[in-house]
């Protein structure tokens, strides 16, 4: 019997390099907000997003002509177009346009993974998409989550949960890894009711972000899968086609 | 009003830097198999357990006539007494004695957390009392999970969770920490039928020590509390007669 491919869940950034190799199928989780930012990003039509770093290059990509989404602890900069929040990324805003997005952690988690087969990112905004896609493509897959501060957080081990849940009912896939048997049960625990169990999040509790919250949590909204290809993320789909 | 103590919980030794704080109670985890071995040698009356990290280190206390506990990827070292199990530390070979008790992952745990107020040794088998002893101090916890090969792992995280859902319940705590709330979750949802939930646990599947697991699930078997102090472990409710 061919061996099945395994789904892991990396469930903070800090734990990655246990995880780290090439055969495998990354999905980068940043909930609240950039994953589900990227694919609401790719939702209003634009081109291509460049996950940029530091606010130097950040500021050196606006004066280069280029569209600029970039924040520091919750305050656009002042230099950029907007901020991080999927709310910004309009049609009018993002349509056939490059933009670059500066995020430390996102564009770490890239970097982090880079040696990876493919990365993807996921949101619940494009769940049962990514999940076609990677059953497709049976390999290994390692769920990245982002956390909070480098911490356990609760919204993206709720996406590693559902996604690895469906991926395990499609029945090519095991689950050999404690993170991602708890990850799915969580899932199965907070989807009963959504919105009360994100209420416990603990983080959020002092941002007040539950509205940003709420859009992220909409399920299936997308066809969109995004993926990093020569420096840039591209809409997979779209570039199939 | 005072501030509530809260409670975190490090899901993996790799994370502990983002916890690490002087004023806290740290309660090391590590189900199968070191910390429920330590509570059954104090059970059978050891006198103080010296953890020792290196082979060299422990035999060198075999040299000098100490009790030596030691093992190697599931193999009793052929100079020690007896292996890590619990079921070695029986009254016959333990009582009124001073253990050597060689564990690569324990004694890294206690050096880790060495600036913390205090280090209590926690599992199922001492879990009230011990929750008792942490109502009483009133301080902020972190519950250091040892985890399997430094990932997340399900038995040491549903202690966690049985630890704080006794410390929420007294009232005076608070939980603000997202791995907290998912460690209360993932117990509540597993005592429910405790045995079928850690059939779950991925790596026991692949060791068969389903037996020792059983033991270790035991709950509230004995009072003692053993706690790290000078250099050695000892027994903190008979110390305090």
């Amino acid at each position: 019997m061919e061996k099945q491919p395994n789904i892991e869940v990396c469930l903070s950034p800090e734990l990655y390099h246990l995880y780290d190799r090439e055969d495998v199928n990354v999905i980068i989780v940043d909930i609240l907000r950039a994953s589900s930012s990227i694919c609401t990003a790719f939702m209003n039509g634009v081109k291509e997003i460049i996950p940029v770093g530091s606010i130097s290059e950040a500021k050196s990509f606006k004066e280069r002509g280029f569209v600029v989404a970039a924040e520091r602890d919750g305050q656009v900069l002042d230099f950029a177009d907007f901020g991080n929040s999927p709310h910004y990324f309009t049609p009018e805003k993002v349509q056939d346009k490059i933009v670059a997005y500066s995020t430390t952690n996102g564009t770490k988690a890239i970097q982090m993974t880079r040696n990876s087969k493919n990365i993807y990112i996921g949101s619940f905004l494009n769940l049962s998409a990514l999940a076609r896609e990677l059953i497709n493509e049976k390999l290994d897959i390692v769920i990245f989550c982002s956390g909070w501060k480098k911490k356990f957080n609760i919204e993206d081990t709720l996406f590693a949960g559902a996604l690895s849940k469906q991926l395990m009912d499609a029945g090519i896939f095991t689950n050999d890894c404690d993170s991602t048997i708890a990850a799915i049960d969580l899932w199965q625990l907070a989807q009963k009711d959504i919105e009360a169990y994100t209420k416990k999040i603990s983080w959020l509790k002092r941002l007040g972000m539950h509205e940003v919250l709420e859009y992220c949590m909409q399920t299936d909204i997308t066809p969109i899968i995004p993926v990093f290809e020569n420096g840039k993320l591209i809409n997979r789909t779209a570039s199939n086609k």
